[in-house]
């Protein structure tokens, strides 16, 4: 290798740090650690025997189009069956709003490549997603984070901020929203304050992300209208995925929009990787077809909810006095707020030596500093008995913790 | 929509254009059309009766890693499946040199994200592959061909431009390369020029990319050594894909590079789609295992040997004087060159008029303006019947045509 390789690579290249939550999620790769740090969702849930019959169907009748090339903005069935079931919710689209993404992750750097040249500002909920601040930030995004409360992101902050902005002629690309169940902090935004979000995008013309993963698995309370049916100047972009409700395995997601953005995103994905596999779109297509989707949908969602309701119990029981946590309606995650002297990544070490782990709450908090306190705790993959016993050990590491 | 969204796309999204080339190929979707341009294989050789078997056994004994969230450099089974593939042809290389791509183009987005700024320059062979092309000018970069001969990319052409390069104080970012069968040309370098610009490429300490999407599809001479076998310093970076081989519709490839290089992909690929599909790395791994991908490929060599010849034959039947044409030793694809006064892109409609379709050539050009009078021409995809009567009808469609 040439010694000065390292002046051969791109500023994208130099600004991508390896993740420090990586380094440490190696950590737990102990054997008997309880794990509440992934995203995972249960592998019971996968469909497997479904999923036998399609694809054998699937490979004897429609090989030369399910192995072939497939085009860029997807499968028309699978688009189709996204179309539908987003018009059942009340969106009013077509197929022609509708592009397949390798899974959510493609879609929020899509964003990044359509939108931001270094040094744009995008809007944040603080906290949010990990994933969707680190693709930001590969393109130099500068994102500003705005303060929520149990109803998620603040319209009067959001409102100070973009006045502030607009003040110094500074227009933010888009605002980032996780509307329903958020990660990390498993909120969710009523209609309410949705109405008032979108009214002060409106008045500043900015661009709403809807990033809605979680949005089917709601196992308490009424499912509120999503940013994209409320936004009735068609401003909003939608990402949706498999990754929760079908399989993670497939890495099939969508991204709905108003066709003339929508475009900028296919012209996008024809340079990135062309195309979604062709086969894995049309067995799912196949499957939601069937309406295999729905069925397995409720058990998904019994399950989690049920897994939700035994850590809240272990929580009650095993956790300190001055630790709080959000309760979610849905989803796969909650957060934890320590007492406020606490540093979550001192007590991840000593989690750790306890067989527990979980993602240390600040790096969701795009300043990079506050949060110190927090943590994100998954409740999809462990299983009941792991559950309790997890959160039993957190607790006894939370007590045996020194500043 | 806000009448001003047009500001708010980056200077990446108003870089990219409509692909001319796409626009094109929009004609030639007309019942009774013979296409020889696309790039597709031809779908009797997916082995779907195989992947039936291999599909159910993977569904009931590993669905929950195959269905899960993989690892971002791949699934650990395939990059050992494929390093024993390449150590057999004499590379030295372990798994640690391996990472998955979502197919060969998420590979050349790569290449753009991991070394490109705005306004750097590249090299590459010209005529080249144009979704490479589209790839780097992504990022801004500025491609510079270097002219070749029957033996591929002139070493001679190549230092004089380095030379000059360097005079200016420029480094390219690295020199891409299709050394078997190109993607468009069908010429392959022998070993002899292989080592020539190997050692250019040393001496001004470039980097060089080895897209070898067809190297395995060999079907007369003697196969040559890889730029990366015969690069003693490490600084070849080879693509690898099963686009050509097994199934496009699995959208499975592979980079092969120093650690040090491959760390950058890894890296880059956590924030562009966390992984390639588990589902399809782990079906593509179990199929390699039992040995079934090399019984295949003796098929498609013997197939698309056989489709060659049929239309060696049909052009020296049909196609006018003053055509000449490249008679490629493996791979997909032929060049053709027209009597120097004719344009591709006019005979290309009257092309359309008598139902038959290629690619204009100077899209692989990276001036814009060179190769006015040559085609693109694909063997794999049509039927024997439908390459004869193609080839009659472009012969039909030159001699009809009329500065």
């Amino acid at each position: 290798m040439y010694s000065n390789v390292d002046e051969l690579f791109s500023k994208m290249t130099k600004r991508a740090k390896k993740s420090a939550i990586r380094e440490l999620l190696k950590l737990t790769k102990k054997p008997g650690l309880i794990s509440f740090a992934g995203g995972l969702p249960a592998p019971e849930t996968f469909p497997s025997k479904e999923l036998e019959d399609i694809t054998r169907e699937v490979l004897e009748k429609e090989s030369a189009l399910a192995l072939q090339y497939g085009t860029t903005e997807g499968d028309d069935l699978l688009r189709e069956q996204i179309t539908l079931r987003y018009q059942k919710m009340g969106l009013k689209i077509t197929k022609d709003n509708v592009a397949i993404t390798t899974a959510s992750q493609q879609a929020l750097d899509f964003l990044g490549r359509v939108f931001i040249n270094e040094g744009d500002v995008v809007i944040v909920e603080f906290p949010s997603y990990l994933g969707a601040l680190q693709a930001f930030n590969a393109f130099g995004a500068k994102p500003i984070g705005i303060e929520s409360d149990e109803l998620g992101m603040s319209p009067v902050l959001l409102e100070k901020k973009l006045a502030e902005l607009k003040a110094q002629g500074i227009r933010p690309k888009f605002m980032y929203i996780i509307p329903d169940f958020q990660n990390p902090s498993g909120v969710t935004m009523p209609a309410s304050r949705r109405k008032e979000i979108i009214e002060v995008a409106h008045k500043y013309e900015i661009l709403i992300v809807e990033d809605s993963p979680y949005r089917e698995l709601r196992f308490e309370g009424e499912p509120q209208p999503t940013l994209y049916e409320l936004d009735d100047r068609g401003t909003t972009i939608m990402l949706g995925t498999f990754s929760k409700t079908f399989v993670p395995g497939f890495r099939t997601g969508w991204i709905i929009a108003d066709p003339l953005i929508l475009d900028k995103f296919i012209t996008t994905k024809q340079s990135v990787d062309l195309c979604t596999p062709a086969f894995v779109q049309r067995i799912a297509a196949r499957y939601m077809e069937r309406g295999l989707f729905d069925a397995k949908l409720n058990d998904i969602i019994k399950l989690y909810g049920h897994k939700k309701n035994i850590m809240m119990d272990a929580f009650k029981k095993y956790l300190p006095e001055g630790v709080t946590w959000t309760n979610p309606e849905g989803g796969l995650f909650l957060f934890v707020y320590l007492p406020e002297h606490m540093d979550s990544e001192k007590l991840f070490m000593k989690a750790v030596e306890n067989n527990v782990a979980f993602v240390v709450g600040h790096v969701f908090y795009c300043d990079g500093v506050s949060g110190k306190n927090t943590m994100r705790i998954n409740f999809s993959y462990c299983s009941d008995e792991q559950i309790v016993e997890g959160v039993k050990r957190l607790g006894k590491a939370i007590r045996e913790y020194k500043d």
